[in-house]
């Protein structure tokens, strides 16, 4: 079975590649000028922003919008700005995860506290701007991410003035504003109990749920479908369909998610996939392998999770596990369902036939096609 | 020459204290019931929002509403959002200068540093919560700056979350937000171009103003001001009567801010006054120095900044220098004349004459008292 990538995610790449790679170079125009030569490091950003991704949320925003019979040339600007919402929240996670590697190409706090650590001027560069000092090892690390955080900022600032200058009514604008504001605080207090997690005793699966939930469940589908709406003035029925649509597929989207970054290929994924066993991830799928496997297999998934210098064998090993205790199995299984009912909320509901058609084609799409 | 507390500034105080408590009260009960005990962490935030500050810039959000004939509680909860979104910026700030004190108190990374290497379950803690494996220290530290990091982030959405639900006309809510937005991304460049000047070649005078004005020049005075206007349908005229008070004083506000990291006592600053020069922050202060000092005291002020190990003799040697080079007492009288202009624009313009008094003491309050 094939899943050949949906006409309307092909269609808004087409559309939004060319405009966000404009949008970023008008703004790295405005920073030329400046005291300090940011170019090298707003050059990182940029090619970090525009490596890549399926532009899922963005074209969402479309599509929600078209549900609710806005017109797609009112929006695109506001999609842009969920897209670049995204390269903050990975930017961000990127640091505190300490991931070296996204969509193929070093993540930023990487490239920045490389640069600094080398004495090519850090984000400027250039023969000329010959550093005044070169920071040693631990303060370019501190630098680099430091650097990198504010270039999320960044694009998280710039994702709030896209949406809002939307072309729509003001009361339609504020609504979406005022909806994106509580999903933001939700992602950010997601992300904190994920990095605390490990910190306190081993979480049984309804809590790594929830935390998966916070941190990515909702800002995948839920918040630019409901995004897009609410800039057309959806009415309260159109809001909850595409809602009961976007719930389970997050949530399907998430074990799809937790099943790439432990099975994975890396040209697929543009990471190792034993990455997320060497960080420990405390993923729904580690969760519920550690409820259902023996207690030896139970104990070696318990000690080998979370080791940095992790070899191959090893977390081949932990794989094994995995595969054994039937929590692989599970997972894949459930992603299914959670996928159909997702797919059955489309039907014979106030979203209209073309669009919901489109929405079908993007489910099986993002989650069948990575099982 | 003493400087009572403004009016508006006891006033507003007394109004939001109790507000923002139970505002950040409100939050911390909704994170209760979550799969990870993050009251700790909870704890120290609340403790450092409440801990201080003059409350200046929710004070300003009133007085620009009130000037643009708006009522006062429409924009009271708009006011405590610029009283969190400042907390986002100290937070961030105090991470990625890696300041320990602030307001009298540890900085948040600290803390959550600090409780995750003593293995006291990090942001949780109590009793019966056993962390499952206790961090070593550059992995505390890590996380600890992590969540720092992630707090400051859920104050930014919480303020945007408070701006956005102001209870006036959605235009007005929206030009507001739409406000905010730009502002926030100049804050962002102003803190890239800090952290990253002193890595490039030494700055002049004007380099280094500039990066200020970006940094903290505009939202100390300009965005509450504008802010509150805009939530009550300022018209141009006065906006720029608003604006033309705000832009001297934010660069007196800075130079003031400037001397006290310097020559300020603990006491009133709430952190240590040789911290500025082991950090080696290029302030205009120094930039002034550098260009004034005789060519021996500008390679000793060169040689000296920035040592973070430099002794309590050193600091003031370096002082020294900042006195003899007349930079010190330029500095003072262009914060003086900076502030002279501020005052000035409030006169026979737009603005009320009962608003203009209370800013004319503003004015004097946060730049004189402190020279």
């Amino acid at each position: 079975m094939t899943f050949p990538v949906p006409q309307a995610l092909r269609d808004y790449a087409q559309l939004a590649e060319p405009q966000l790679a404009a949008f970023l170079d008008a703004k790295g125009a405005a920073l030329r000028g400046l005291p300090v030569d940011l170019s090298r490091a707003y050059a990182a950003l940029r090619d970090y922003v525009l490596r890549g991704g399926k532009r899922l949320r963005g074209a969402l925003v479309l599509l929600g919008h078209q549900a609710a019979g806005g017109r797609r040339e009112d929006v695109l600007r506001p999609s842009l700005g969920v897209e670049l919402l995204h390269a903050y929240l990975l930017i961000h996670d990127d640091f505190m995860d300490r991931d070296e590697v996204r969509r193929g190409g070093p993540t930023l706090h990487v490239t920045f506290a490389g640069a600094f650590r080398s004495g090519r001027a850090g984000p400027g560069g250039g023969p000329d701007s010959g550093a005044a000092q070169s920071p040693g090892g631990a303060a370019a690390v501190h630098l680099g991410g430091s650097l990198a955080i504010l270039a999320g900022s960044l694009c998280e600032a710039w994702a709030l003035e896209l949406v809002l200058e939307a072309q729509v009514a003001p009361a339609r604008a504020l609504a979406a504003a005022r909806h994106l504001a509580p999903a933001l605080a939700d992602v950010t207090v997601g992300q904190m109990l994920d990095l605390a997690a490990p910190q306190g005793p081993e979480l049984p699966p309804a809590g790594v749920l929830r935390i998966e939930q916070l941190k990515t469940g909702s800002y995948t589908f839920e918040l630019p479908l409901l995004l897009g709406a609410l800039l057309a003035g959806a009415s309260p029925e159109l809001l909850a369909a595409l809602r009961a649509y976007a719930l389970p597929l997050g949530q399907a989207f998430q074990i799809a998610d937790d099943l790439l970054g432990v099975f994975g290929a890396p040209e697929v994924t543009g990471k190792s996939s034993a990455n997320d066993l060497r960080e420990g991830k405390r993923t729904l799928l580690i969760a519920r392998a550690l409820e259902r496997a023996s207690p030896s297999d139970a104990a070696a998934l318990r000690g080998g999770l979370g080791k940095p210098d992790m070899s191959d064998a090893e977390a081949e090993a932990l794989r094994a596990i995995l595969r054994r205790s039937g929590a692989e199995q599970a997972a894949r299984k459930e992603a299914e369902q959670l996928c159909g009912e997702a797919t059955r909320a489309l039907e014979g509901g106030p979203i209209p036939a073309t669009v919901a058609a489109e929405l079908r084609a993007i489910a099986d799409y993002t989650i069948r096609r990575t099982l």
